[in-house]
């Protein structure tokens, strides 16, 4: 999407170790009219997928899911991160392995609002490795919910997770993907 | 407002320790079109004072910020919550001891998005004894911003945060406030 990739050169900034920071528009402070218009670009990629219910993660997953609800007039439900087991048996949990922060989270969401028969979309600011998807799908498949997909503002598709899931059949919609970065702030998106 | 406290009636649960659940459609659970209608609420109340920015907290903050700021046109800033002191020179930081978590954590806005002359309207789920949002003057206040409210979505006002600090002079509006709550489930909203 020309707009996101727009964004991310002018306001992006590449960091050591492959970190690109967008927290001037994506996940802390937020350009709400962009995050509506990626909302809107979901909605035109999966609104046809009979989606029942938006799932993601906090934190900056929220923001992202919320502006694309209104679209598919469908709840949102954000996973919690803890960094315990002993949560309540009411809910589902799966571990995360933090790419950003270098721990395992478990993550949780409640059995009563992730159901069986949910057509669920999974929204997310970042892809790169995987590990956050990977968990969510892992929720809604114990809930017996369907992932019809997963909508993903900026995949570093250099880290390889998205091409992985998508070769088990997970559809994949990524609205600005990288190839590459340097530290000297290139950027190369795949097409 | 009528139409939160119906929800907070039918789909709240009360349960021991002042706790009231409502992970149904606030703050787990998003119920999206009850969330814009709040936004709409937060636009009408303080859609004349001028804001330029709309400040809340992870993670709950999020959902409802962002469902108000397309009414006022204007970004969304989250305060990040920290569990360490040694974060990067170029944030604004402040203590916070959260009520429901038992501990405290450092809160951080970055000085790049919070401004001097920003007319900062602090949105957030829930306020109870008002540790969050002092925390979040408490940036602006560093910053130089002003803050010229805070839109809540539900005070227990029993805990007594509010009113406090309505007594410093601050504008807070609560679209539901209550007054009491029951073990059995009893809630009594003030009007």
């Amino acid at each position: 999407m020309e707009l996101l990739e727009e964004h991310i050169l002018s306001y992006g900034k590449v960091y050591p170790g492959n970190i690109l920071k967008v927290d001037s528009f994506l996940n802390h402070c937020l350009d709400i009219n962009l995050l509506t218009k990626l909302g809107g670009e979901f909605y035109r990629l999966f609104g046809d997928c009979g989606v029942t219910k938006i799932l993601t993660i906090e934190s900056s997953g929220i923001a992202l899911a919320c502006t694309a609800a209104p679209f598919f007039d469908v709840p949102v439900l954000f996973a919690k991160k803890h960094r315990t087991l002993n949560l309540s048996p009411e809910v589902y949990t799966t571990e995360v392995d933090s790419f950003t922060h270098g721990c395992t989270y478990t993550v949780a969401v409640s059995k009563n609002y992730l159901l069986e028969g949910d057509r669920v979309l999974i929204i997310d600011d970042f892809l790169a490795k995987g590990n956050a998807l990977i968990g969510l799908i892992d929720l809604c498949r114990q809930a017996g919910a369907e992932t019809v997909g997963a909508g993903i503002a900026i995949e570093k598709a250099f880290q390889g997770g998205g091409d992985r899931l998508r070769e088990t059949g997970l559809r994949i919609e990524s609205l600005a993907m990288i190839d590459s970065m340097s530290d000297d702030g290139t950027i190369i998106f795949r097409h």
